[in-house]
């Protein structure tokens, strides 16, 4: 009984929290976001509206990406038979799985080939395609711009790319990248600890001593 | 005259929004940097303090990363001389290049290899090494820090990437990704235009005609 209490009044100051944020003119401080963001594993039923998608789609747009090719594609789905379809390329025991089930949305995110890092489809560098790099960059302000509409994401990798690819019809000049669920957390995420920015940040060298 | 004029008139009302912007205790608003954010390629001798710095790799730390791998590593060259000779690595057509001398500091991004996406250094899923796509999550939380501080970036990725590893020492384990020239803009950035929503976000299904 009390742990269920405790619950619902952690629920309640992260609802207050999240629909603070959604007030419109509140302003949705940038480093608020990066640092509050996490991953969400678990999902409310309620839909996310039209007008609110168009808007994490809105930030997702204004990426950057190798010169303005714009190589990422999104297709949303909602529909529970190719819902479940996608859940049977993702191992039960992935953290994620649950979440992928219980959100109203499924956004799949892919990558034209041969566009970002090419040149008349060549790749200009020993990197091949960038379309790995480029939509990083499009799914790091998705990511944010959903946390700051107070919805949930977490990013997923591990999945049967080839089969997801055949389920969603992707053409062969397109690829799928990652995933995520999207909806309204139904609890918080964890918060997960980093590195300290002297164990990633170099002066002038890469350090020797550097082992990990 | 008139268009020197003019010239000071608009790099004022950019200083001036740069530096309300970077005013203690004012909301740096998400969307806001989002879509203000632009490839910067001119830029003022000014150097970057330690504690601004400090704050745009904090913003980078916080990026989320396959299983909280946090592969990136970055390196910071202020060295004229280590900047000419990397400067060495990029086509002087590169519409960068200029920038990557003009800027006080060069951050060179690079991922550790077969950790992301990667168990026990053996790739998880058929996309192999999931670094490029972690750096570009990272990528994106520095570009946007950096700019809500009233710094500028350009992501470079068009390099000879074996020379800048070799002339920073970087092992063998880990490789460079991209760069960017950081520092105070000397001009605005061009705003490049974007797809419609409607150009690469899809429902249920990929669709057939797209043709892009």
């Amino acid at each position: 009984m009390v742990s269920s209490l405790s619950c619902a009044v952690a629920l309640q100051i992260m609802n207050y929290r999240i629909n603070s944020n959604k007030k419109e003119g509140t302003c949705v401080e940038l480093m608020e976001v990066i640092k509050g963001r996490r991953s969400i594993r678990q999902y409310r039923l309620d839909p996310v509206p039209d007008e609110v998608l168009q808007k994490v789609f809105e930030g997702l747009r204004w990426a950057p990406s190798w010169a303005n090719t714009q190589c990422w594609k999104v297709i949303v789905v909602r529909d529970p038979h190719v819902k479940s379809e996608i859940l049977g390329t993702v191992l039960e025991s992935n953290p994620s799985h649950s979440a992928m089930a219980e959100a109203p949305i499924l956004v799949v995110l892919c990558g034209e080939k041969a566009v970002s890092g090419c040149y008349r489809g060549k790749p200009l560098t020993a990197k091949g395609d960038w379309l790995m790099f480029d939509t990083g960059l499009a799914m790091q302000n998705f990511c944010l711009t959903a946390y700051s509409l107070g919805l949930g994401t977490v990013i997923v990798g591990f999945f049967d790319h080839k089969r997801v690819e055949e389920i969603l019809g992707v053409p062969e000049n397109v690829e799928v990248v990652a995933m995520t669920p999207l909806g309204y957390p139904a609890a918080a995420g964890i918060k997960t600890k980093r590195k300290e920015i002297s164990e990633f940040a170099f002066q002038e060298k890469y350090p020797k001593e550097d082992k990990s």
